[in-house]
């Protein structure tokens, strides 16, 4: 079975110098758990951090009609609880032993300390979810370069029809809703506008965007043209 | 022009409490640029979080034929700067007023002493940094759920034949680096295999993988069925 090993090892403490890890040694408790044990449920505190060490964990709602639905299977490395505890809220799903596991615990508490200690702790954490952050932002980008922009001149090309509005078009929602149905993020679609714009496919003011090349959004919107 | 207004309307500091965001406001300072203005180098100690106020910043590197390679163009409420100054290192690149802009300006000593004083501020914004993550994870799950299964089983393909290794393939890279590889990243990877596992396309044990179905793998990279 694989294993996650150090604290040094898991990807959430990669920045962390030995002092910090050592406090975190001081405060780190492995639990083990059997093949289908309950490790917490939903609406319990969020009154720690774990990271699954062996083994595997299953993070999984019931439905109101009784249904399981599971989230996530997270294996040797992986956080989890961690919104939850970070935040101070109530976990939001259960997490269950998905094989016979051990999981490193870091009570809330414990952990605030040693962020009192040493708040550059914090600061290596953040550090290293910035940087992810940015990488899948990227790959984000990369992924819907592809067909967002089709999606969008559809999109526009709805709206010119449905309103009767001609060539000028009014977005009525807010760029993350409209980022979240075209199936991208915010800033993917702040530079697909950008791009049309350029083009002179569109001509953006705000949240009023003037359909310059209606020809032009239904070649991309049909795939017969890629945005460059 | 666009505005990001109050300290609460920064997605960074979206979950912090009134008496956090007080503190923030006590070491906050207001910096003003005009358009083509440099704010700092590559290099430059990061000293500090910025965050655009108004107007629009430019984020590069110069080349070592010396050309500009524009990384990002952030407007209001866009943080940047904040890896380097979370991790204590220099930046990686140059920033400059893309237009004229006003940024919000946090030095790194100050952050620290507000953390020092009140360790669940930096916890707040780890929350919304893990809560983006996941919610960034999905989404890359769901953009690359449509093509990676199948140049995955072209790789597979191909390893199978280059090595002359019959069913029998060895994957001699990272999960990390495969999940790059393909255009994603390492959970999307894990849940990919374990489809194909469950779809008796192939039988995984640990890094060696055993083709059993070659002609399902050969309908999949060419796009001919889809991975359900």
């Amino acid at each position: 079975m694989d294993r996650c090993g150090r604290l040094e090892d898991i990807p959430l403490f990669e920045d962390l110098e030995s002092e910090q890890l050592q406090d975190l040694a001081q405060i780190l408790k492995k639990q083990n758990f059997t093949r289908g044990q309950r490790i917490f449920t939903e609406g319990d505190e969020g009154n720690g951090l774990y990271v699954v060490d062996l083994g595997q964990v299953k993070i999984f709602k019931i439905s109101p009609a009784g249904k399981e639905q599971i989230l996530h299977i997270f294996g040797p490395g992986n956080p989890f609880g961690e919104i939850a505890m970070f935040a101070g809220e109530s976990f939001p799903a259960s997490a269950e032993a998905f094989t016979d596991c051990q999981v490193l615990f870091f009570s809330r508490h414990g952990f605030l300390e040693c962020v009192r200690k040493d708040p550059s702790l914090a600061f290596n954490m953040l550090a290293v979810l910035s940087r992810r952050l940015r990488k899948f932002a990227a790959l984000i980008e990369d992924l819907s370069l592809k067909e967002v922009p089709g999606r969008l001149a559809a999109h526009l090309l709805y709206l010119s029809e449905k309103d009767g509005a001609g060539d000028k078009v009014k977005l009525e929602v807010s760029k993350g809703h409209l980022a979240a149905l075209l199936g991208t993020i915010p800033e993917t679609l702040s530079r697909i506008l950008a791009k049309m714009n350029r083009q002179g496919l569109i001509e953006v003011n705000g949240s009023t965007i003037l359909l310059l090349d209606p020809d032009g959004l239904e070649d991309l919107a049909e795939g017969e043209v890629k945005l460059t």
